[in-house]
C-alpha cells in the first residue's frame, strides 16, 4: 500500500528498483493526478536520455531488431530501457506475448527494462503518456531509452516524431516504401532499416528509397543528413552492428550541428501546446452540459439565438469559472 | 462594391437572386466576421427545408443521381438548392468541371441553385461550413437543400450526418458494401442505392447489405426504420422516381415518429459544441504564441517547470483574457 506513494516510487526506483519503475509508468498511463505527480518529480531530473524510436509495418520485425539493439548496448555495458507501444491495443503492463518472449531473453538482466504502454485513462492519449514514460526511464537513470511503435498511423507518427534518432523498419516486396511515403516517414526517418534483406526485393526497395529522398530535397530540422539506408536479417543479427554505429553516427552528427537541442526545444513546445489543446478541449466539454447549456440549446431550437452565438456565451462561461 | 453587404445580399437573394445567394456562401466558406453576420441573418429564418445528403466513393455516380434527384423535385414544381462538398479540393465557387456539365442541364431554370463548396479559411472547415451554407439556402426559401459529398473519410461523416435523410450510394463489384461498413455508413444509412445496378454483383451487395444490416440491429435515432436499398441505373434515370419516393417516404416516417425533430435538435447540439472545441482550440493555439509562452518555454527547457504545470500557467492567461 505505501509503495503506491509516488515520491516513495520514484526513489525506489532510482536506486535501480525494476518493480518501482514500472509501477511509476502505470500511474503516468493511468493519468489524473498521480501522473501529474510521477511528472513534477520526474521532470527536473530528465534530459539526460538518448531516444531512438523504432516503427514500421506489423511484420516487418520491429521487435526482433529492438531485441538485437538491446543486445548490442548491453555489450557496451550501457543500462537501456524499452517501452512498446500499441495504440491499437487496450492492454499493457507487459502483458504481451512479445513481452513474454523478449523478457525470456533479458528477464536475468538488470541492466534491461522493458514495459508496453497502451492508452488507458491518461487525457491525451499515448501521444501525451509516452513522453511521460520516456522521462521516467530517462529520470531513472537510462541512459537509451528504445521506443518502439506499431504501423503508421496519426498517433504512431507522433510518438515517433518525440525520438531523438527515429528508424524506419520496411521490408522487401511488402509495398512498404509508398506506405512510407504516404505516412510521411520519409520526413521523419533518420534512418531506413530493410528488414528481411535476404528476400527477394531488397535491392528495389533500395532503390525506391533512394529515389524518394532524392526528390524530397529539403528535409526540415535534419541539418543536412541523409537518412542511410541499412540491410539487416534480424533473426540472424545480420547488419545490426552497423545498424547501431549509425544510430550513434546520427546522434553525433545531431549534438555536433545543435540540431539535438533545437529538436528537443521543439518537441517540448510541441507537448505544450498539445497539453494547452487537450485541456481546453476537456473544459470545453464539461461546459457542454448542465442548465446552462440546455437554456442556450433551448434557444437555438427556438431560433432566439445562433450556434456562434451560443458558443461565444457558453466559452465566456467557461473561462470566467478558473 | 455595395453588393457585399450581407443584409443587402440577404434581402436580394431572398427575392431570388441567385447570384447574391451564391455571395452569401461564399462569404460562409471565407469565414470570419462576414460569415457571423450571414448567420445571425440567416438562422431566425431557417428550419424549413429538408435536407438530403448523398455520399459514396468517387465514381459510384452521385452526381448524376443528384442530377436525375434535381429533375424529379422540379418535375413536381418545387424549388431545389444543391451544395457539392468536395473536402480534398482547395477549389470552390462552381469552378468544378461537374458543376459545368451540370449547369448545362438547370443553368436556365431559375428553381435550381446549385454551388461546389470548400473549406478556404472557415474556422472548423467544412464540416462547420457547410451547415451554414444550408441554412443559408433554408432561409432563401428553398424546400429542399441537396448536399452531395465525396468519399468516406471523417469529414464527409460529419457533413452526411447533418442531413434529415441520408443517401448512400453503392456500386456491384466494388467491395463498396466492406467499405460502407467499416466507414460507419451503415450507422448513417437512411437509404441504400445500388447504382449501375444492370452491372454484375448487384445481387451480390444487396445480399451483403441485407446481412449488415440484419447484423446492426440497434441503430440508434432511427426509431425502427430499416434501410431500403434501391437499384438505379442513374445514366438512364431508371429507378430514380423509386428513390424519390423512398427519400419522401422516410420523411413521412420521421415526421410522424417525432425523429425529425430529435435529429435536428442534436444536430444543432453536436454543432454547437463543434463549434466550442475550435474556438477554444484556437484560443490555445493564439495563447501559445508571445512572451508569456517564451517565457515558459524557456523555464521547461531548464526544467525549472514541467509542461503540464506550464499548460495550467497558460490556460489560466487565456481564461483570464476574456
Amino acid at each position: 500500500v505505501r509503495r503506491r506513494d509516488p515520491e516513495e516510487l520514484f526513489a525506489a526506483a532510482r536506486d535501480g528498483d525494476r518493480v518501482a519503475m514500472a509501477r511509476l509508468v502505470s500511474l503516468v498511463e493511468e493519468g489524473g493526478e498521480p501522473a501529474r505527480a510521477v511528472g513534477r518529480l520526474t521532470f527536473p531530473c530528465t534530459g539526460s536520455a538518448y531516444t531512438v524510436g523504432i516503427t514500421g509495418a506489423p511484420g516487418a520485425g520491429k521487435s526482433t531488431i529492438t531485441d538485437r539493439v538491446i543486445a548490442e548496448i548491453r555489450a557496451g555495458d550501457e543500462e537501456v530501457g524499452v517501452l512498446a507501444v500499441d495504440p491499437s491495443s487496450p492492454f499493457s503492463g507487459g502483458a504481451f506475448l512479445g513481452d513474454r518472449v523478449r523478457m525470456q531473453d533479458h528477464a536475468l538482466d538488470p541492466g534491461v527494462f522493458i514495459r508496453s504502454m497502451a492508452s488507458r485513462g491518461h487525457l491525451g492519449g499515448l501521444s501525451l503518456a509516452t513522453p511521460e514514460a520516456i522521462r521516467v526511464l530517462d529520470a531513472c537513470g537510462c541512459p537509451w531509452v528504445l521506443v518502439e511503435t506499431v504501423g503508421v498511423g496519426q498517433v504512431e507518427f507522433e510518438i515517433v516524431e518525440r525520438a531523438d534518432t527515429t528508424v524506419v523498419v520496411l521490408t522487401p516486396g511488402s509495398g512498404d516504401s509508398v506506405q512510407a511515403s504516404k505516412a510521411g516517414l520519409l520526413e521523419v526517418a533518420d534512418l531506413f532499416v530493410i528488414n528481411k534483406a535476404d528476400r527477394p526485393g531488397a535491392h528495389e526497395l533500395e532503390r525506391d528509397l533512394n529515389l524518394m529522398l532524392d526528390m524530397s530535397a529539403d528535409r526540415d530540422g535534419h541539418a543536412g543528413w541523409r537518412p542511410p539506408i541499412l540491410r539487416t536479417v534480424a533473426s540472424t543479427g545480420e547488419g545490426i552492428g552497423e545498424l547501431w554505429k549509425a544510430v550513434c553516427e546520427h546522434r553525433r552528427a545531431l549534438d555536433a550541428s545543435g540540431q539535438l537541442e533545437a529538436r528537443r526545444s521543439r518537441r517540448l513546445a510541441d507537448e505544450l501546446r498539445e497539453i494547452v489543446v487537450r485541456r481546453l478541449e476537456h473544459r470545453a466539454f464539461s461546459v457542454c452540459a448542465g442548465d446552462r447549456y440546455d437554456a442556450l440549446l433551448r434557444a437555438i431550437r427556438h431560433r432566439e439565438i445562433d450556434p456562434w452565438e451560443a458558443a461565444d456565451r457558453l466559452v465566456d462561461a467557461t473561462t470566467a469559472r478558473s
